[in-house]
């Protein structure tokens, strides 16, 4: 068996098409939203939600039959339709080097989506390679506990930091220290993790003096 | 902020390239040697392991400098050399629609990696979005601890419950409720799970009919 390889797209600017305009679509166009990507579905008829996402032009909403030019260019494609045989048109259609999924036919796609959870740039996603969809979703909700909203604040903290590390500090040894301590920093519910910070940078810098 | 889209990728058969052959190049070759993906390295030189691999057949070694050619038809390319013109060279061979990652220059990809592991069929990834591979790890090495070897065979458990009742089950309010119940049998290390699931079967089956 092969297994399936997990891979954290940037979609930003990419064509993604979404044929169908049903629940099953409008579920995957609200998992799109925040990707950057430029977002068409294509489909006879649409659900409210679908229709007031295009009428904010947060999406295009081609209101037609679908047809072989619509999918030309996109990086994805999304087969979400309730009709089998236009779902499999669609991937017979895709090019091999075009990401294609049917909506519940994984043998038929080239990529599945897991079940995930977000805590700002915090993403963890959760796969079971089709044993149990209901088993990844209750992991999923598990893990949603276990990492509280809390983690947003952190990753941004984290984030700046980073930065911060990579642009500001030269030396090669302690950039690689400072960016291993920030995360023992225990600062994940601190108010003085700032504070706390520059108090690690001023003793690993220092350090890093007396060495040289 | 757009955020990246994590999604699972099939590469059975898909060709990918990844340019280099040093321990970037070895460890992502790694990585793939499950995907079932036609493996090619390009790279005039090419650490022991890659060689080894090359000569067990398990991934293509083609021993050469970088033209633009070897990416042809490619689904996935990795730049994963050491050398940042070279990788950004691979890059703008690359069209639209591959997917391409230069190693250390997320925003010159058009995916990452995230920090994962897998249990069998079981498979939990997790990024922080730049904000902090540390940390990704960290939670990744707690996670790892957390959904312990217990977990391979139980997946394989569900799975072969789930193609079963997939298959057997023609009732679709019996099959949903099988495929939720089995989850909740609590049969992660029980011995007794392939009974249980037959009682549970035999449990449902009746209230179905009763309800007929």
């Amino acid at each position: 068996m092969s297994s399936f390889y997990p891979v954290m797209l940037r979609l930003e600017g990419k064509k993604v098409v979404v044929v169908g305009g049903g629940k099953v679509a409008e579920r995957k166009v609200s998992g799109l939203l925040e990707s950057g990507a430029h977002l068409t579905v294509i489909s006879p008829e649409a659900t409210a939600a679908i229709q007031r996402l295009a009428g904010e032009d947060k999406i295009v909403w081609q209101q037609k039959l679908f047809s072989v030019e619509d999918i030309q260019d996109a990086f994805m494609i999304f087969a979400a339709t309730n009709d089998r045989q236009l779902n499999q048109l669609v991937k017979d259609c895709a090019d091999d080097q075009q990401l294609v999924t049917i909506a519940d036919d994984p043998n038929e796609s080239n990529f599945h989506l897991p079940a995930l959870f977000k805590r700002g740039r915090l993403c963890i996603a959760v796969s079971t390679g089709g044993a149990s969809p209901t088993l990844a979703r209750k992991i999923r909700e598990q893990l949603e506990q276990q990492f509280d909203e809390s983690y947003v604040a952190y990753m941004d903290f984290l984030f700046s930091k980073r930065q911060w590390i990579l642009e500001e500090v030269k030396d090669a040894s302690l950039k690689k220290r400072l960016l291993t301590a920030i995360v023992s920093l225990d600062s994940l519910n601190s108010e003085s993790r700032e504070k706390d910070f520059q108090r690690l940078y001023k003793e690993l810098d220092s350090e890093a003096g007396t060495l040289d």
